[in-house]
């Protein structure tokens, strides 16, 4: 037996509800409760990382005894896992709930199991139901979950011919207004946005996401210094709104890590170019954002630092996908191909 | 009066004509003589330079009085100047012609007038018949005409981040088959294909223009060779169906000059980064084809050599004619911006 409309209009549903819970550590959630006749009993989603499941936030609703024999309709697999709050799955046995449908699987090592643990107690489990919207709502999760490790994009402008700035160091408007108004959406949609030092003693960046009016979008990604020469008092990332985090740089895997556990699930490089071709040289790259400036610049500076090739057989080949124009300027969007 | 459908027709038959003449120097030009019924009396087209132009290669088929009270149909305005030919307007005149239908003015400084000229003697003149077709025909012409010297096409092969080679020099396939095959077709429409004596000595290219299959273009460029160094006795470029040119390289808008004697209006310069560079530093460049492999490379070895920018005031700005994906690679075609 697959899902009923009843059951796919409820996980609509807990999709919506499961976007009212924060983006972080954990994926967003959401559950609803439905009568064997199909109607609403209850609902809930996931409140950020300490407190509970969807599930068994919308199990604390009901008296003891309401959820026996109901359906319960969940944007993601019961986890089988306990943390903080106990195996969703058991939660749900206990209560009495004679049927699951969820959307996407658990990918967790730890966590997943769960439609099993119920398929095992007699309860009905129906998996998969609106798999793609599911996925799509926690993706970024769902990545972090398969890299271990936060997705990482990284970002530069260049001019035509690969430079960032010109000899003497200036750079102002390499490119347009469109590609900074892009940059700074994508900004919004990251977690926290990283630089090392020399960018920030050269440009002093605000590393804030902002409007085309000038206005703070209202995400605002957390700003991430990198390296050992200290911040300046007057530096503008001391007044982001967010407190800025300074990091040594001597293991980026580590620092990649930690900010996971902060819940950073995406994280935006945004150079300089020492810094980039230090990301590049790891690995730990996963997307790449190129704003070509149609411009020519020549000299030294260039955008991208020494990645370690040292003959044609080691370059590292990318995958476009995607080239677009943005004003005067091209962005080409690139993933590194598997070594 | 505008022209009729029958002119029309002859001027379409008039730019077939044309295209049998040579590329070279002059322009290709067709002509047809209509009787004024609208039969087509004679048909030339200009053979080359130093020989007859298309109006007087036509009317030299015809008997004395033929052409009286006849219709000439030619793809670009009859000259009025004494070159080894004679102005065609009065050759026209002379002819009895009654009336002249042409596609293009004739930009020429020395050579234009002749409408004018027809006009004093009595003759009806319409011009800028099909004008598009007539430009597309003779554009590379066309824009000698206005440069005064032959139009120049920059190309080169670059990594993502503008590089053209790995640190060890080694630099095979960056880019891939679908955008070598443009480059070779590329070359075939070209007159002469110019690289450094680096180039030369570094990657022994042939300066061939081949098909896929590795036969060559019916039409194969010019290979000319700029620098002081020798050519090596086995270079391919010695084995090339047409002699290869060697210039010193002293003074770049001169070798132009000299190419343009000899015809060449469409001039391929495909580097080595030094030579590029100072193309583009004298501002004689009109085209860029820009080919961008998705790889990084790193390293000191660029696609172009330094430009003389200081500042970023001093950038050289483009305008992008069009973006391209070839295969796995990227296409842009820019021209600079005027300056
Ligand atoms: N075109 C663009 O998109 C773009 C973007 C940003 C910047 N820029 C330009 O880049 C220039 C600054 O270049 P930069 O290379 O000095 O800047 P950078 O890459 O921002 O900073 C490099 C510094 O980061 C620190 N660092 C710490 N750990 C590191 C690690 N694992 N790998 C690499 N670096 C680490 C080091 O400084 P410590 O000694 O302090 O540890 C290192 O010198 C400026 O002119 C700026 O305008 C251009
Ligand atoms: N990516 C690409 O599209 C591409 C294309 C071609 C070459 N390459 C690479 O480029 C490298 C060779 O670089 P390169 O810079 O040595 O080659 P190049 O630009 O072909 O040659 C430069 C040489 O040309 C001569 N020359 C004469 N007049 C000149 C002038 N007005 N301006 C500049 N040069 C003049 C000079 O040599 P004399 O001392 O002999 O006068 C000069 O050293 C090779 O590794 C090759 O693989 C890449």
């Amino acid at each position: 037996m697959s899902a009923t409309d009843a059951e796919r209009a409820a996980l609509r549903h807990a999709f919506a509800l499961a976007q009212r819970g924060p983006r972080g550590v954990n994926p967003q959630v959401g559950a609803v409760i439905l009568s064997p006749a199909g109607e609403v009993l209850a609902e809930g989603w996931h409140h950020g990382a300490g407190t509970p499941h969807a599930e068994i936030d919308a199990l604390s609703t009901l008296g003891p005894d309401a959820a026996r024999g109901a359906t319960a309709v969940v944007t993601l697999e019961p986890c089988n896992h306990t943390g903080r709050t106990g195996p969703c799955a058991v939660a749900l046995i206990e209560a009495g709930v004679a049927r699951v449908v969820y959307a996407v699987d658990d990918p967790g090592e730890v966590s997943s199991g769960g439609a099993a643990r119920l398929r095992d107690a007699g309860v009905e489990v129906e998996g998969g139901v609106l798999r793609d919207e599911g996925e799509t709502l926690i993706a970024s999760w769902l990545t972090v979950q398969r890299l271990g490790r936060p997705h990482v994009t990284l970002k530069w402008a260049q001019s035509l011919d690969g430079r960032a700035a010109a000899s003497d160091g200036t750079s102002q408007w390499i490119t347009g207004p469109e590609a900074r108004a892009d940059v700074h959406r994508r900004r919004s949609l990251a977690d926290a946005i990283v630089v090392g030092t020399g960018t920030v003693l050269a440009d002093d960046p605000a590393l804030t996401a902002r409007r085309e009016d000038g206005g703070l979008y209202e995400d605002q990604p957390r700003p991430v210094v990198v390296g050992v020469r200290a911040v300046p008092q007057e530096a503008r990332v001391r007044k982001h709104p967010r407190p800025f985090m300074q990091d040594e740089g001597e293991d980026l895997r580590d620092l990649l890590d930690r900010l996971r556990e902060l819940g950073d699930q995406r994280v935006f490089i945004e150079g300089g170019p020492t810094l980039a071709a230090s990301f590049l040289r790891q690995g730990l790259v996963d997307e790449l954002l190129v704003y070509i400036a149609p411009t020519l610049i020549g000299g030294d500076r260039l955008a991208v630092g020494d990645i370690g090739v040292a003959t044609i057989s080691q370059q590292r080949r990318l995958d476009i996908a995607g080239v677009d124009r943005l004003g005067d300027d091209i962005l080409v969007t690139l993933t590194p191909q598997e070594a």
